[in-house]
């Protein structure tokens, strides 16, 4: 029997179970997931978790009772009567809606009734080996207008073993999930007053976003780029010029006021158009490119709530964003410089094991999400599909998934879940120089259209910290962690040579904390070990007579006695070569 | 003779001779100023800069004529019919507006007529030495629903020597101007499509952001700060506790779409009630405190277009911002850490010499603006008055110029025109930590309310680089300087070796630009002069030979050759001890 015919049938199960405990429940829809099940379903009082088990007991108790579970159809007003006696708004909303030429099918197990085109397994008492997981809101249909129900998530596997591993599994997924575990140690937090999708980012965090922030700029000016700084707002305007009114305005952020002087505003979605005009400032000749501008950029798109997850999908987010403008003959290169960057950074932070490749390409049948210009589209695809297969990269095809303005490589990468998400994306633009008038003076004198790649380098900082954390569960590289060191005295009377340490460690740049606390050495390091901090040095009366400090590494427990200066130069070799 | 009254009569020498050229220019009024006298006039068709001249030389003439200027009083009614004859009708909504028991005076000068109180100096020849210098749109009564006029401003004085003196200071002025300046070096730039107060900064400027931003940052963590990262827009909940939607509404930019599920949001126009929901997130205890909370913070104030002005007063700015969360017993030291921190950053820039101190405290009289709790106003006032008198400070008084929520100690300065800003505040904050319910567990075990300064360090980067641009004319001191050392090839033949030097300099972090075109070396030198680069290295082929380079500096010229390590030793030592 297939997994998703199991799963299917455990979420009749549970819609069973649902309907015994809670008669006046409405069902709306059941399927199987790439995980598991679920079941949308109208309760006429909030349910919680706390209630899984009973309802789990129920399901328990269906399958125990062995029920044959039989396909039957019937003709559409006697479907809708059926329904109707079971109260099932819902179901007759999709009965409605069926085409004439379609039978409508129901299942049938006991003495409960779901419409439902199947397949299913033949008895209940297959599906043996299933666990409720989670809660969530869910709109019928996936429409804010609509009706909020609450979605019951589950799973079902064919054996108790798998069942149990993937328990396991998602058990050990969550003490990773950045959402959690980032809210733990004090990296970020939300707030009701806020709104969703706006992280506060509390000193932790805002200490590894800088690292991250000044290690990338830094790294892309040596590789020959400059940088930018530019508003997070303009005019409609120039919206309307880049093509964001017209292909993304629903996921813009529109300002109130039409003001008097000034037209109306919004928000950036993103940073071209900005670098754009910067280019646009001064005459430029063929031997002043490629130019290669860098910004680290804040940029705003209005999400759906249902969409935003944590650090990973948010409303306000810092892009390392940049646009490289360049002539035909520099593109190749120039992509390569790209790819080569980004290798380079997701190396270092030890992501690009994790990476894979999408080539995502316009739809050539839905030519209102895009700049309708088939022969470019079809140009620059051409282009891109050498130079990716040129360098050897093992991608797919996402077609229908290029931004508006021409084809990109993403860099695909997967949260603790299995969701995966784009990091990192380069693209080739083939319009937006022509829209804006940007222009350079080739070497015949003749003035051109350049070409823009538009390139993230390790793409969006919220996003990548997120992944970061659930990487590594939170213990950063010592060069990335917020705290690297804890200095504890182990008695009073070795407060001030703390101090001491705290103050030589400051000065050389190494971020510490002191924990002088009249607490027992046990509670302090297992406290610095909860907080992920690479390394404690405990200061006894001992160590302070040999003029040493007593050092334990996160990893490895107790590394003996050092000489301060001696921790330093192997803390500092540490953080200068970002070990990992 | 006063300078006022001169100034007075010079504005009306101004409007007699428009009259005489414009006989259908309407008259609004024309006072002294404290730079001169202005006069604002309805033309029929638009006048420019060009017409100075021409006007300049009939006030001449008027002058030479040597008129006697003479007063005289009219009853109302007659009042308004001279200035029904004259087609005057700003000047009859003027007369209407005179209180009943106030004489309605004139002032005769052969056949002009001008309504005015006067005083005015007694003959026309008097009037010798003036200049006509700009032309501006100003609405009628300053408000922006009434027609535009057409503002002339000039300066008049008792001596050719003293008028002669101000011109050339106002040209000495001009050529600092970071809104001219600024824009030749490319620092930044302006656009119509992203709109009136939203500066874009291009490399150059990002640059020196960049430069600014880490080194106050990483002061600010050697003092003790710890840094945060908060959203820049936050749902008008927030705005209601902070106080900010009843006293602030009018500066704020509020988002346009009603969100369905979140709420009516708006960008921020301060850090505060960011940085106070990361406190209170966690317990607190007397222990934890003095809390010091820093973030380089972009901030977004709806001004006035009429208020705007290149990078000082602009829509969206970043603040050098923070809040110093603490017991009352260590309000005092921290206040004066906070002036100590603002003085090392003022004094390594070089601007602490040109600044003033305000003590801006609320208006008892107009408690609309403010938090009205006169008591704890005049707690804190005192309290504040005694920090600054404890610490010898010299300030004048600024009724009226408080926060809403407290009283400020302002640091002013002025911009090359002699225009008063302010460049940074620290306030005391008696009221926001109990609207948040911030707390915490004092040594009694009773909670509390903390005190709360809001300080700036450095203020807002865009104003204070602003002020950076004028004071050293664009010259920046080396290590704040966007391009530090331009290497120059003196011919073909040295491309290689100047390649090389760009490579050394690049990887010890100090920022060159290569200047290998095949021009004229004075042509590269005078270039590098007018972008006030710091240092010029030129290698021709007998530098080639000697191993060395030879240095030119921006202020003393060539100073001779220097091996490359000597060059980056000298130039390393300006750079490392930030030397004006």
């Amino acid at each position: 029997m297939e997994l998703e015919i199991l799963r299917h049938s455990a979420s009749h199960l549970l819609a069973h179970a649902v309907k015994r405990l809670y008669p006046d429940a409405k069902l709306a829809i059941g399927p199987a997931i790439a995980t598991g099940f679920y079941y949308d379903i109208e309760f006429s009082a909030p349910i919680t978790m706390a209630d899984f088990e009973k309802i789990e007991q129920e399901m328990t108790k269906i399958s125990k009772e062995n029920l044959k579970i039989e396909r039957f159809e019937l003709p559409r007003n006697q479907a809708i009567e059926l329904m109707q006696e079971q109260a099932q708004p819902y179901k007759i909303e999709l009965i409605n809606e069926l085409p004439d030429n379609e039978p409508i099918s129901f299942y049938r197990q006991g003495d409960f009734v779901d419409l439902c085109k199947g397949p299913h397994t033949n008895y209940t008492a297959k599906i043996k080996h299933f666990k409720l997981l989670s809660l969530a809101g869910a709109y019928w249909r996936g429409n804010e207008k609509n009706k909020m129900l609450t979605r019951i998530y589950g799973t079902a596997f064919a054996t108790r073993e798998e069942l149990d591993a993937h328990i396991n599994a998602l058990e050990e997924a969550k003490k990773r999930d950045h959402n959690k575990l980032g809210r733990e140690l004090g990296i970020f937090m939300t707030e009701e007053n806020i709104g969703q999708g706006l992280p506060l980012f509390m000193p932790k965090g805002a200490k590894i976003m800088q690292k991250l922030i000044r290690w990338v700029e830094d790294e892309e000016e040596r590789r020959g780029y400059v940088l930018t700084r530019t508003p997070f707002m303009a005019k409609s305007s120039l919206y309307k010029i880049s093509g964001h009114w017209d292909h993304y305005l629903d996921g813009m952020f529109v300002l109130g006021k039409e003001e008097v002087d000034d037209g109306l505003k919004a928000l950036r979605p993103m940073t071209c158009p900005f670098q754009y005009i910067i280019y646009k400032n001064g005459v430029k000749s063929y031997r002043d490119l490629p130019i290669r501008y860098a910004e680290t950029s804040t940029l705003f798109r209005n999400e759906n709530s249902g969409e935003m997850h944590g650090l990973i999908r948010v409303r306000q987010f810092t892009l390392s964003d940049g646009h490289i403008i360049c002539t035909p003959e520099q593109v190749r290169q120039e992509f390569k410089n790209s790819l080569e960057l980004s290798y380079y950074l997701l190396d270092t932070l030890g992501l690009r094991e994790d990476i894979t490749f999408r080539f995502s390409r316009w739809d050539p049948n839905n030519t209102d999400k895009y700049i309708n210009d088939p022969k470019r589209w079809e140009q620059t695809e051409s282009l891109m599909k050498e130079i990716l297969d040129g360098l050897n990269i093992d991608y797919v095809e996402g077609i229908g998934e290029a931004a508006f303005y021409g084809p990109k490589l993403d860099f695909q990468i997967k949260n603790v879940y299995g969701k995966e998400d784009t990091i990192i994306t380069i693209q080739i633009d083939f319009c937006l120089s022509e829209r804006f008038g940007m222009e350079y003076t080739d070497a015949d004198g003749v003035k051109k259209n350049p070409y823009i790649l538009h390139r993230s380098s390790i793409g969006c900082y919220e996003r990548t910290l997120a992944l970061l954390i659930e990487k590594y569960a939170g213990a950063f590289p010592t060069w990335l962690a917020p705290v690297q060191v804890v200095a504890m005295s182990l008695t009073d009377r070795t407060i001030p040579d703390v101090e001491n340490i705290a103050q030589e460690l400051t000065k050389v740049g190494i971020s510490i904390q002191k924990d002088i606390r009249a607490e027992k050495i046990g509670y302090k390091i297992r406290e610095a070990q909860i907080n992920k901090v690479p390394y404690m040095l405990i200061i006894g009366d001992k160590d302070k007579e040999a003029g040493v400090v007593s050092v334990r590494s996160r990893k490895d427990g107790d590394i003996g006695q050092f000489k301060l200066e001696d921790f330093i130069k192997k803390i500092k070799q540490e953080i200068d070569t970002k070990s990992r």
